[in-house]
Parts: structure tokens; C-alpha cells; sequence
């Protein structure tokens, strides 16, 4: 039997050593864990440690973990927001974030542009406290380019910059003096099972959350950001976490340092061109996002027309999964992740594949 | 080398069944199957009915999965309770219950009793939307009696009686008609890794909820009950779920359900007789909570005074890992944990064990 090659956008393949480290998780009796242990701990602090080398997050960052990325949308607005945020909206999930910051009754704002364009650099920001980015957004493969994501501090030093980047990393390079909280699950590019988040903020969001708790204002519960930080400048959790995640993303992480994050980048880099080649040149498939500057790395959306379940049909049987397109998109696309845990044969394999694809 | 046995409250011993279905899960290709996919809604359902025949739910409940039991106390505040609730608190984790309440700006209102004695009947409860009683609390031993929980509805027809049943279920048999809202998390009574919390509500909850959104009054968003249950009844979740805990959940359900229920409930009785028999009969040990009809049969404490880490050095030299004492309690308790996932003869060794202790 071929093997199934999982190309969906999240949860997507796993990481090729995530199952060796479940099973010796359980040998090591991992899930029976105290998460008030010193084994816990350390579990904590090695995962720590680990992210902010391979992110290159500077020392004045603070990492806690959450049991989504979707839970991390309701936190920042929740510690970070009083009464207005701005959203930079392209597709379903930066659309996503700007909802639950209405349905938190913040009065807030949205800047909208069509699926698959990109933002026009402006210098008419409007006053906010927050301003929310999704570097990646997952629905249509758009990817904010750098320098727009810098342009907003550079315009704006007083706001708060939060930027989602659940389908990018561990590969994106970011500027953590343009940015003041930054999040991601780890389903998608750590290449494991779903059920964790990862929330990383600076000292501004710290005294924001604080300050809005002095003023009398809710900031939520066992998960405001104070308590949060508090438990883990401790390496440990306010509630008894998904320890089972922590650690395997622990492990994987190691795995990566090991690898080294230039290659990780690098690869992604070479298996990204050659998909986005192969769709420019094939006769009746083409990339959804055609401008090259916002065209993601790790979510590449092909546009497949009319064509699309036959692509779909055809790539199964050779046991390579696309993912479907997103909502309105789900008969005309198949999106394909770029992680990590895709090798750069698995990529050429798929590339070949949709070469040799005639309708 | 000795077996390693663990009675801490949670996380706790692993169900002997837990480690096989992983392999399988890993297998199968839950860690990357998608939460919109047929397969992760059968799934779910399984795990839903599978709940519901288990611990006797009727039709009208409906269960949800969050993250944790501590996110439910949270939930519960936003979704059910516009003003005040009323908690009953008796040590740590109906403590921060009510806690929690406070941090949601809620004026909430505790009747408390020291820790290790019983609440008393009464006709007085306050004018209040929501009754919060923790079935088992965890952190001392103390039960509720089922009468007791009963008498909240039949005092107060009107008001919700929401139930923490974190460290009891699937053992106790709750008269669903006397509760409107009952949570648990995975990691104790269903010997699973932690990361995942099952919440239980009726239609009265799910009808506060949804007017208290009418009212304008913000009860969070993707989390918040009318959104778990529009979610729940395509059997699905709002955001990407843990679905590796949903998947392992519904596995060993289906393994205590060909055990039985009332094999379960028969066992884990026998268990508990013998080890507070041992206690009692002990000359330098007793059981913290003297009172019998408060006696918890799913974490039995022991008081062991001056003895304490001399018993729990004895007990790990044998391969037996209690918990710790509570808090306040460290140097004073230990804690056993007597699960499903506790075997009759892992029990009988640990009495025979605690029965041999000389100091």
C-alpha cells in the first residue's frame, strides 16, 4: 500500500518523530504526570527555552501556554483590549479574530480587503489600542509581507501590535521590536496533535492586562494574562494543562534545533518555489494568490477551477491528501501545507504528481 | 524492578487501556485527521452517547468538551449566571470556584465550613441564579451526600444547581432531575492525560445563556454554550479540539461500559471500605474525614500527623505513590486515589501495605 502523505493546512502530517516521543512519554510516565512536579517543570522550561531559541524571541518575551490558538484570540482581547481593536481582515480567520473581539462588546474596527489581495500600506491608521495581524491567513494562502507588518508599529508606536501566526511558524523570521504579542497552535507547522497554544507577549502586554485589572475591568480568570505569567515564571500552569502537548512539543522543537532553523527555512523556501512553479505552468491549474510578494510559504491555495475533485481524486489515489479550499472556495481550491514535517522528497512527489496531472 | 503504582488525585494512573488505544490512535491517523471530517464527527458521537449511557444522562443534556474542568468554572460564571451565584465551599477547589466568579465581576456569595466537615441542611439559602456544589473536593476527601445535592432543587425549583464532579465521576449516580449542569475533566475517575473537560448542561442553562446574549451581555465567544451546542449537534467543536483526548475518552468509555457501570461502582466501594477500615484500625493513622456519610469512596485521605513522610517514603519504596497532602495539609495528609483504573488487587496491596506500617 502507498503511504498517506497528509498535505492539509492543520491538523496536518505529524512531525516524523512526534509518535517515537508519545511512546516514550508513556513509558515515562508522562501523562500520569503531577503538573505541579519538578519534572513538570522542567518539561515547562525545556519547551521554553527551546521555542525562544528556535523563534529567536528576545529575553523580555513571555511565553505561556493555552489550549488553542482560538483561545488566544479571546485572551488578547479579553487583557489587551478595553474598547477598540483594528483588524486587518483577508479571509476566515483574521475575520474570526475581529468577530470575538465583537462578541467580547468591544467597539471595534475592521479593515477589509477581498480574499487572496493584498493590504495597501496606509498611513491612516485609526486610534486603537490593538492592532491585529494574521500573518498567514490559512483560508487563502495570503501571507503579510514584513515590512507591512513593521509599518504598523513604525506608524503607531504607542499601539499594541498582535500578530496570529498559527500556519506559519516555526518558519517566519519576525522583527520582535515591531510586535508586542504573537501566537500559534501546534497542529500546523510543529506537526502535532491539536490541543495546545502558545501565546507569547512582551512586557506592554503585561502592564496593559494589569492596568485594565487595577481599573476594576474583568480580564478573565484562571487564564488572564497576569496569572498566566505569574504561573509561569514558576514553569507552571494555573490549571492542570495538556501536559502530553507540552512535552511533544518540547521534544519536537529539540528535534528542530537540531535540524537548525536555517535548513527548516531553507527547505521550506525550495519546496514552496517548486509547488508555486508547477501551478504557474501547468496548463489548467494555477495559484490562487498571484501576487509573489504575498504569496504564503507554508499554505500554498491552488486554484483549480472546474478541475478541482478530479485533482483531488487523482492526488488520493497516489496517496497524497490536499487539503480542501475554505468555505466559498471548497469546490474551486486544494490547499496545500508547507511544514516542516514535509520533506522535500514528499514535496517533489506531490510536485511530479501534479505535473503529470492531465484533465 | 516493583511495578510504580500511582494514587494521586489526578493526573492520575493511566486506565490500563489508555496506552494501547494511543498506539492505535497514532495508527489510525487521529493525531491528523481533520475536525471537520465524517470520521472526527463519528467520533465524537461515539464518545457523546457512549458518555451518556455510562453515567445515565437523560436525552435532554446535552455535553460539550473544553479544555479543562477549570475552563467550565469559567464558562459556567459567563454563560449562566448574570449577577450572583452562591457557592458552597469546603476547601480549595470550591474555593476557587467561587473565586473565579469574583474574577468575572460577579457579586458572588460562599457559605464555607472547614475544611474536613460537612455542610449543614438548611432553609436559608440566598435569593441567587446559580447553586454551585463540588461533588467531591479533591484537595480533602469531603463528599456531598446525594440528599444533600438533592435538597438545593427541591429548596429552590428555580434556581440552576451546576455540580463539579471533577474527581468522582463515572462513579457516583447523580438524580439529573435535582442539576442542571455537571463537569468533569479527563485526567482523574477516566485515567486519561489531561487536556480535555466534559461539560454537561441542560436546556435551562442553554435557555439563560442565549438570554443573557439577548440582553447584550457578552458570554464570550467561541467557547460560550449556544456556540459549543450548535457545534455539538453537527457533532463537532467550535475550534480545533483536542482530538486525540476526545478520541481516547470515547475508547475507554466503551471498555468501562463493557465492564459495566455497576461492576464499577461495586468495586470501587469494596476499594474504598478496605483502605478506610485499614485506616481506622491503624494506631497511628486515621482517615481526615471522620464523619462517614461525608466520606468520599473516589479520594480518601489520610491523616497521618507526624508519620507523614515517613509513610510516603515506605509506600514508594514498595512502588505505591500517594499524593500529597492539600496545601495547608502537606505535612499533615496523604491522598488516594481510587479510580476505575485502580485495580481491586492494586488496592489490596496498598491496604496491606499501610496495614504493615510500623513507624
Amino acid at each position: 500500500m502507498k503511504p498517506v502523505l497528509n498535505f492539509t493546512p492543520g491538523p496536518s502530517q505529524l512531525y516524523f518523530t512526534a509518535e517515537d516521543h508519545m511512546r516514550k512519554a508513556f513509558r515515562d510516565g508522562i501523562p500520569s504526570l503531577s503538573h505541579r512536579s519538578k519534572t513538570f517543570e522542567s518539561i515547562y522550561k525545556e519547551t521554553v527555552e527551546g521555542l525562544k531559541e528556535l523563534i529567536g524571541i528576545p529575553e523580555h518575551f513571555t511565553l505561556v501556554f493555552t489550549s488553542s490558538a482560538t483561545e488566544v484570540w479571546e485572551r488578547i482581547i479579553q487583557n489587551l483590549v478595553e474598547n477598540t481593536s483594528h483588524h486587518f481582515v483577508n479571509g476566515a480567520f483574521s475575520k474570526r479574530f475581529y468577530e470575538i473581539a465583537l462578541q467580547l462588546n468591544r467597539n471595534s474596527s475592521k479593515h477589509e480587503v477581498q480574499e487572496g489581495q493584498a493590504f495597501a500600506f496606509s498611513d491612516a491608521l485609526p486610534v486603537t489600542e490593538l492592532i491585529a495581524l494574521t500573518h498567514n491567513e490559512t483560508s487563502t494562502g495570503v501571507s503579510l509581507p514584513m515590512p507591512f507588518i513593521n509599518s504598523i508599529k513604525e506608524q503607531k508606536p504607542g499601539v499594541l501590535v498582535a500578530v496570529d501566526a498559527v500556519s506559519s511558524l516555526p518558519y517566519p523570521e519576525f522583527d520582535f521590536s515591531k510586535i508586542d504579542t504573537l501566537f500559534f497552535s501546534v497542529q500546523k507547522g510543529f506537526g502535532l496533535p491539536a490541543g495546545l497554544g502558545v501565546w507569547i507577549v512582551n512586557n506592554r502586554c503585561l502592564q496593559k492586562a494589569t492596568s485594565m485589572l487595577a481599573n476594576g475591568i474583568s480580564i478573565g480568570s484562571y487564564h488572564n494574562l497576569p496569572t498566566l505569567h505569574a504561573h509561569g515564571l514558576k514553569n507552571q500552569t494555573p490549571e492542570t494543562p495538556n501536559v502530553l502537548g507540552i512535552y511533544l512539543l518540547g521534544k519536537v522543537i529539540q528535534d528542530m534545533l537540531r535540524r537548525g532553523i536555517a535548513t527548516i527555512r531553507r527547505e521550506t523556501d525550495y519546496k514552496a518555489a517548486i509547488l508555486y512553479q508547477a501551478l504557474e505552468q501547468h496548463p489548467v491549474l494555477k495559484p490562487f494568490v498571484m501576487d509573489k510578494t504575498i504569496q504564503s510559504k507554508t499554505v500554498i491555495v491552488a486554484d483549480c477551477g472546474e478541475f478541482t475533485g478530479q485533482l483531488s481524486d487523482y492526488l488520493q489515489s497516489k496517496g497524497l491528501f490536499p487539503g480542501e479550499g475554505y468555505g466559498l472556495f471548497k469546490k474551486q481550491h486544494l490547499r496545500f501545507a508547507n511544514f516542516p514535517a514535509h520533506s522535500k522528497e514528499q514535496f517533489e512527489l506531490l510536485v511530479d504528481s501534479i505535473e503529470a496531472f492531465k484533465p
